[in-house]
Order: C-alpha cells, then structure tokens, then sequence
C-alpha cells in the first residue's frame, strides 16, 4: 500500500524575522510511518514541518515545508502524481496566518481620522463599517519587513487558513483518511464528540482523538474513532501507531 | 575571565500549543563561546533558546530558557551569584508577549455595546477612553486555553516586553557588555547609526550590527561598534567570534 504521513507543525510568518508555532514535535507521527514502513509492501511518504522528528526508516521519502500554504502544495502536488491507499494526517496545520499587524496607537490614530474627520458625532453603524474597514487596511503597506518594536502594544490580526484536511478527498475519494484532533484539558465524552462531529465536517474515515494533558512522553492516550461508532483505544505512541495499522490494513 | 553569552531566541506563549518565536538559530553565540571557552583561563555559561545549536566544548555550562521572562530571571541569577567581566547578548529577544486575544467579531460586537448601550451617538473623546479600556480587557478570561479557531479574523495584542538587556550593567556596572543589532534590508549608514545610538541606550560597552541580508551559513557580514566611533568588520561567524575576543582581551 502507498501511505502519507503529515507530522509536526507548520509555522506562519509575522515578518522577516518573527513566526507563529506550536508544539507539535512529530513524534507520533514519526512512529506512525515507521510502523508502517517496517512492512515490505508499504510505501510510505513523509510531509514535515522544518524541525520536525523524522522516522528512522531510511526507505521512507521525507518532504520538508514550513507554512500551511506549503503543506497544501505538498499534498496537492502528492496526491494529483500518486495515488495513495491511506493518508494520515497527524500534522498540525495552523488555523490561523498573517494577515497585517499594526500598533494600538496606529489603530485609535486611523480610527479617529476616519470617524471623526468629517463630524463631531457617530452613530452605529458608522461606526461598525468604519472599523471592519480600517481593521483590514492597516499597516497593509509595511508587510513583509521587520515591524518595529517602538510601541506599547502591538495588534497582529490573523486570517483563517484553508481548511487542508477537506482537499485531501475532494482529489482522491477513494483514500482512506485519518484525521487527527487534539484538545486541552476536556472530559473524554465531550473530546469524543467533536472527533465524531470531524468525522463527517472533514470527511474523514476515521479520527485519532487526543488531550494534551494525557500525553507526556511515550504515554499518550489516543481514541480511534470510526463513522460506525466503534472506538478502540490506546496508550502509548506505539500503541496508537499499531492501533492504526491494524485497522487500516484489515477492514 | 568569566563570560556569559546568550543565544538562539525566545519563545512567547500564545496559548497552551502555540507560540511566538524567531528564526535565530544560536549559531553565532555558539561560535562565539566555543572561541572563549577554547583558551584555558576563560570560564563560558551559555544561556540558550531551546532548540538553539549549543557550543561544543563540553566545558561550557548551559542553561536553557523557553520566554523572556525566563531569560530575564536565569540572568539575573548569573549575575547576582557570579561575577562576570564579560557579557555576550547575542540571543534574538521577544519585543512583543502575548496580552491577549480575541476574534474581531468580538471586537465589534463588544465596542458596540460599550459606546452604543445609552446613546444613539457618540464623540470622539468618549470613543477613544471605550477602545482603549475594551481592548485592554477583551479575551482575558479565556487565558491558557488554546484559542477557538471558529472566526474568520483573530487579533492578538501584544505588549512589549521589558528590555532585558539593560538590566545587566544595573546588577554589575563593572562587566563589559556587548549587544546585538540584526536590521532587515538597510544601508550599512542607517544600521551603524542605529547601533551607535543602541551603546547610550542600552548602556553597552560595544555593540554588534549585523543585516539578515548580509547572513547566509558562516557568510555573515558583522561591525563591531564602539563608544569611542572606532568600528571592526568581519566577514564570516568565526571571523566575528575572534574580533569579538580580541577586542575585550586585548583592550
């Protein structure tokens, strides 16, 4: 079979010198396409944020990126050349990337000027167009450099990425998709639920659903959940690599 | 001699898995710690970015830090439990740390309510006390979770950091102090001018300008400026690492 693996973390950047991450390391991602690529008949591809652990497993193809625009270059180019039995998506792919930054002086300065210019007094929903408007024009003009540091306090506005995980169908239908979700510090039923709700708002096939507080080192509890309902669960990484494969290859 | 040499960035949390960082690596800092550390009668503590490249010398003592506010509190024990005659302050400190967070819908719809709940208009005097008392406040309840990706638009006020740097010659007046100036894409006038006016500013001893331009793997451009307008140059990092040494040896 041909697997893709997506693992770590992609980063955004703010300016030529600042970015945005998380803490995703790979790890588990790592041990997924290891265990699978430890069997003759797999051949496994490896999509990683820069930074990233990289399975040991020299036969495994790795492809480097670091922002989300990459990752969906990376798996579009992927999945239009070859075609892939199983994608496991366990990368975690920033919902958020620069939009334009500006200080909260630059912000009250434009807003002032735009509301009041003209008239003493506003009413609301001058107000409410005025400041979308001026929300998503400042600071447009100093992009790409390195923003000053001379102010108090800094506004960085942040648009939501493309949802990834839904491309991944919309090219290959016929893939058997994992998506990952992890959360903080929730009750396992409410965790279970938002992985059911994935299931069909990603069109995935099934969701390996975690909690950050559940995972330290190799011990790290994870629950696959399926479209039917069943739920088998897991302990380790390792654990969840096998957990994996089991049901991928024998359903 | 006794010398410290910070290296490599801070990070600055976002929320529990995301964060704010910058693209230094540490390399220079090693470099130059590894050059100090390889005379026998200098003694090199390394505080370090985690993730940053580390010297090799194994007589190097490091210290790892993840925020600023780490770096602040790891220096500030070094320098009340030893005394330093040099001070290397290489690493890419955060301007900026996290405030707080919320969508721009919030935003709107919080903004609206405090100027519009008891007039149907309002001037400029009472808009601009509400923007500022509604983004202070905006989203602090919600601290340490990880943030809802559910908007289309997130802002995130950030507020600076304190300047780390110039509390070194407050705790020991007597160290010799060199500070760091990276600029993006600037004339060699305006970036020794800047680093000219950093010696007062941040009461350093001599200050090193360097531009990303002018940086690629051991490639790197580098002035040492002093108080008295005297300026060294070198080409490549052990280059700077060797005038770095030279200069407060010699002196």
């Amino acid at each position: 079979m041909r697997i893709l693996v997506t693992a770590g973390g992609t980063k955004e950047k703010i300016d030529e010198v600042r970015y945005i991450a998380n803490h995703s390391t790979g790890r588990l991602g790592s041990i997924i396409a290891d265990n699978f690529a430890q069997d003759d008949n797999h051949h496994v591809t490896y999509i990683h944020g820069y930074g990233a652990i990289v399975p040991e497993n020299k036969a495994i193809q790795l492809i480097p990126i670091f922002t989300s625009q990459d990752l969906e270059s990376a798996i579009k180019h992927e999945l239009t050349t070859h075609t892939y039995d199983i994608v496991i998506h366990s990368m975690a792919v920033s919902d958020y990337t620069m939009d334009n930054a500006f200080s909260q002086e630059e912000l009250l300065t434009h807003l002032k000027e735009a509301l009041f210019n003209q008239q003493a007094t506003i009413d609301e929903q001058t107000f409410t167009e005025t400041l979308s408007d001026v929300l998503a024009k400042l600071g447009k003009e100093n992009e790409d450099k390195k923003i000053s540091s001379s102010n108090e306090h800094l506004l960085l506005r942040l648009k939501k990425t493309p949802k990834i995980i839904k491309m991944i169908k919309e090219i290959q239908p016929d893939t058997t998709l994992v998506g990952f979700k992890l959360l903080v510090d929730v009750t396992e039923d409410y965790l279970l639920s938002i992985a059911s709700q994935l299931l069909a708002k990603n069109d995935c096939d099934y969701v390996l659903a975690n909690d950050l507080t559940s995972i330290e080192g190799d011990q790290h509890t994870g629950y696959l959940v399926s479209p039917d309902g069943s739920l088998t669960k897991a302990h380790t990484k390792p654990e969840i690599a096998e957990m994996i494969k089991q049901t991928l290859t024998t359903k």
